[in-house]
């Protein structure tokens, strides 16, 4: 069946859903067959522009029997149920992260997917940026040797507005679960959590009893140390970076500009252009790679990843730095998942 | 018509047609209705790839009253008369460069397309370069004062095989003119050539009474200067950057890598990935920008840059180093174009 | 007396020592008067290198009544004593860091300088590299807004000899000692130490009880986030970088090499020669300029800085960091000092 | 004699003599016997300050029988008098450059240098800039394999005073000399000369007849081509760069900045400082390291590089530059050298 395209649906048309659904458009080896919100204008002005087929009831995406997958871009508190659902319909699934900020929910999710054996791709799409994959691989190839450190700085241009702060479930299972999940990426064997909070700059997040700038440091099971400081705002854009230090050296993922070009002039040497500011932007080609390796999974029946089991992992670690913010303490990790 | 897409053709199913054909594929406003070649095996393992339509004879484009404009990816020698025949039927062109080898040749065509008003660009793919095309807007904004001087480095990995090098029409207007029209992309107005040429490390080069390495300096009429410096061979990739200076600053487009990682161990601090090897992947963005543009262009009825007149002004600067290489002189320019 | 030059004394000949006597011996505003070693051979030596006399009793020099101040660069336990002797003389301080191993005896010691108001200079040399002052200077002067998060990332090349570790107080005390100093060269009040740390490849270390790396986080009075990551061996030289954050920007201190030549080839692009892998190299302009400080302290009376505050309070930092690594919890900071 | 230091007398107490003079100071194994200047205050003050000896007449360095060398840093057209009687005396001699604007007068002096066989060192202090210099000891070692291609980039931060522009002897004889020679240093036997010049921003130099603005390109024995690039002014600093090119790589010198701090800001990624604006802190090492180079060519007996030679085919060079920009002729050289 090489020649047949594959058939996938897709919920959500928000911001989120209109980056898979042009990176679907673009690849002729995959059909979107529809895209599927209640919301039924944004569904219709991105399908017309992708050349899909707008629906507002999810029902229709589970009562059409020629489709291989579906992604779900549409809100958290939506991925639990259409993920369940679709699985069972032994569909293969691209969920954006987080499963849930509950992790009782996420448990029992996991429960009920167990009979299911459709396959199941958590959207940490940072994995396939192509520095941090090429650290990554490179690490795993021994290049430094044995991984002893891990330094990741990530800082978000700005903070969310209040209502989404509101239901985003805390900075740890917001924005520091993509730094948990590279993490992980590094190191699968979380063993211990020690994280700091600080209110700087946001009264917003104060009040709602969040931080806005966190350092978290995560132990591996070999004893590894990985670092992790993140704040809510950066003025110079979408700051996302990375070191992995090892006995032989080490490798660095610095961060992106638009073009290698510089600028040289009385007021400095070598000034690059800013950074991308805009998470869609810097991570245009790591969404565009993630599609590629969920579409060849389903072709090649291979369990995709990061799966289930890294979305689980990675809210136990938030839940456990909030944990250790809260209480002054290290907290140590049961490998539950 | 902002509905229907774009109906273009293209000539040409190698290299260089293969990357125009998968550009095309990936962009849903343009449809590439044809693909002539007559290697018909070429061209149907591309149509397929690209949901298009293999055609072996020419004829089946011209016939063909519901396209825009055509795509000329042939080879050099049948630049002309495609280009012409186009024209002649109304239709817009996209011609690789060079429009030919001999200057006659191209002023005769230019004769023949005069009662024609068909737009047609030349595909001098460096403009759309994001970073070159970055400097020239921003040095066209005035952001280093007037251009004073601007210097081009251009090396090519390794030196095309023989029996292309025999019928390349020599280094000036086979690898030069592409820094020629970079040059004349900054500078239009050129009034003046020296050049100097050595043969450094190819015998096969030598035999051919061409040269492997070449130093040019260009005048514009306002006095800048404009070095370019190429040769046909370098070992740590395709090596393409320029500097513009001017009383204000200076510009510097450096090379690409294929992502931002650096090494840093024993051997050395911030070794970034080897630069790209092959001019495809060096200047895929160029190739699809450029495909854009033209798109645009019989869109919007505006004239297409770079044009026919730049084509042809780059071949007589070829032809003008050609002549100072070998008499030892500095070479002036009418204006011819 | 502008014109007389200051005389000093040096106690120790040893590595540290041959860095203050060959910068002292370069500066024409300042005579070395005297080395004073039990190690007589090493002290004549300097001595002679340098224009000096070598003396081997260390009464010489407190007996001396011409002397302007003294340098300390003997072993750290004898530190206090020489400090308090020269203090009681009047004679001005310069002691290479640490005070002692031992709180206790620091304050003691502070106990005993009470009455005694001769100018104190704690060795803390990396406060005048130019690079990590240049950014404490911008952030001083605004740049960047109020500092918001300070990563400090710090390894040695390799780990000192078992003979030095067994009574160099562990890497906090003796590594990690000058980190703490950089944090509070740029927040001075720190109210929370959280620390951890592994044994990842050295046996010796690990009998010892010690820590061969670890990783630091500080609070400031003001809420800042500060990060410290340590590694007592580093294959690609001596690491010493930090970066300062704030609300308008970044200023990022990178390593140092040797010349600004990079190399382009097959295996890499951009690679700088490999980064100092000694400290005296690598902190050879910090010593010099650190020299000119105290000699410009005692030409104008005004207290050195970092002062003998400064050095008890690094220590206190140091204790709580290894309390913190030990029982897992956060340790907040009296202000002792 | 390790233990004798060597003394030395020098000649101008201006801007470079103020340099070598602190050098000489800052050095224990050299002592600065006499500065000798016929502005008698300026050589007291500088004597003062370095604990040298001020004399106004320069006999009384010649009736000095206890120095081992002198160094010429007064105006360029004592030069000639100056080395031919020091050499006379059989004392070293380092004598800035140039040797003299007139090659007949330069051509004369090595007639009469010809029988004294004293070591004559001609400042060429760029040679002995770490960056350049490990370039071309790289080079040497065959790093790259055959140099093929060099690209120099030299650019002053402004023009000097028209006076001083009136008496320069032009921008060849003035400026692009350092650039000749730092082509012959790694391309000693150089066999043609093609430049071109032009007026884009001085009307001083204009006026003048001379050029702000070149671009010289010169060929070597064995075809390797050399390319260099000068402007009379430079708003970012004084622009000094090189590229070496080889069959197996490139080793390229970047400016020089005062520290490796970088910014990043809303305005652009990875801003380093200014580059240094002043050729004397530009080039503080190389003055030093060929100050060193001097002193070791006087104890080991050895002929100092660069030397007479080297002067003069500088000299060369420049004329046939001239010439070439003036005709529009590629200018072949004779190895008169």
């Amino acid at each position: 069946m090489a020649t047949r395209p594959l058939r996938l649906a897709l919920f959500g048309s928000g911001r989120i859903g209109q980056v898979h659904a042009r990176n679907l458009a673009a690849d002729p080896s995959i059909e979107l067959a529809m895209i599927a919100d209640p919301f039924i204008d944004g569904a219709q002005a991105l399908a017309e522009a992708t050349g899909s087929r707008a629906v507002q009831d999810p029902e229709e995406v589970f009562a059409n029997t020629t489709l291989d997958g579906v992604i779900i871009g549409s809100p958290t508190n939506t991925h639990v149920d259409l993920m369940t659902r679709a699985a069972a319909k032994g569909l293969a699934v691209l969920c954006e992260k987080p499963i849930d900020l509950d992790l009782d929910t996420v448990l029992a999710c996991r429960e009920h997917l167990k009979d299911a054996d459709a396959p199941i791709m958590l959207g940490f799409n940072r994995r396939f940026d192509p520095g941090f994959n090429a650290v990554n691989a490179r690490v795993a190839a021994g290049e430094i040797g044995e991984l002893e450190q891990l330094t990741i700085i990530s800082r978000d241009p700005a903070p969310a507005p209040r209502s989404y702060l509101e239901t985003s479930g805390g900075i740890f299972r917001d924005m520091t679960i993509h730094d948990l999940d590279m993490a992980r990426f590094f190191v699968p064997d979380i063993v211990e959590v020690t994280a700091v909070g600080a209110n700087l700059f946001s009264e917003d997040i104060k009040e709602l009893g969040d931080y806005d700038s966190v350092v978290v440091t995560l132990r591996g099971s070999k004893g590894e140390l990985i670092s992790i400081t993140n704040s809510r705002h950066c003025s110079y854009g979408y700051d996302q970076r990375l070191e992995a230090f090892g006995p032989n050296g080490m490798l660095e993922a610095r961060n992106l500009t638009p073009t290698a070009v510089s600028k040289h002039s009385a007021e400095g040497t070598g000034q690059l252009d800013p950074i991308f500011n805009f998470f869609l932007e810097r991570y245009a080609d790591a969404y565009r790679l993630e599609l590629q390796a969920f579409a060849e999974a389903i072709r090649t029946g291979a369990s995709p990843k990061p799966g289930f089991a890294d979305g689980l992992a990675a809210l136990v670690l938030a839940d456990a730095a909030l944990e250790s913010a809260t209480n002054g303490k290290t907290v140590k990790v049961d490998r539950i998942w």
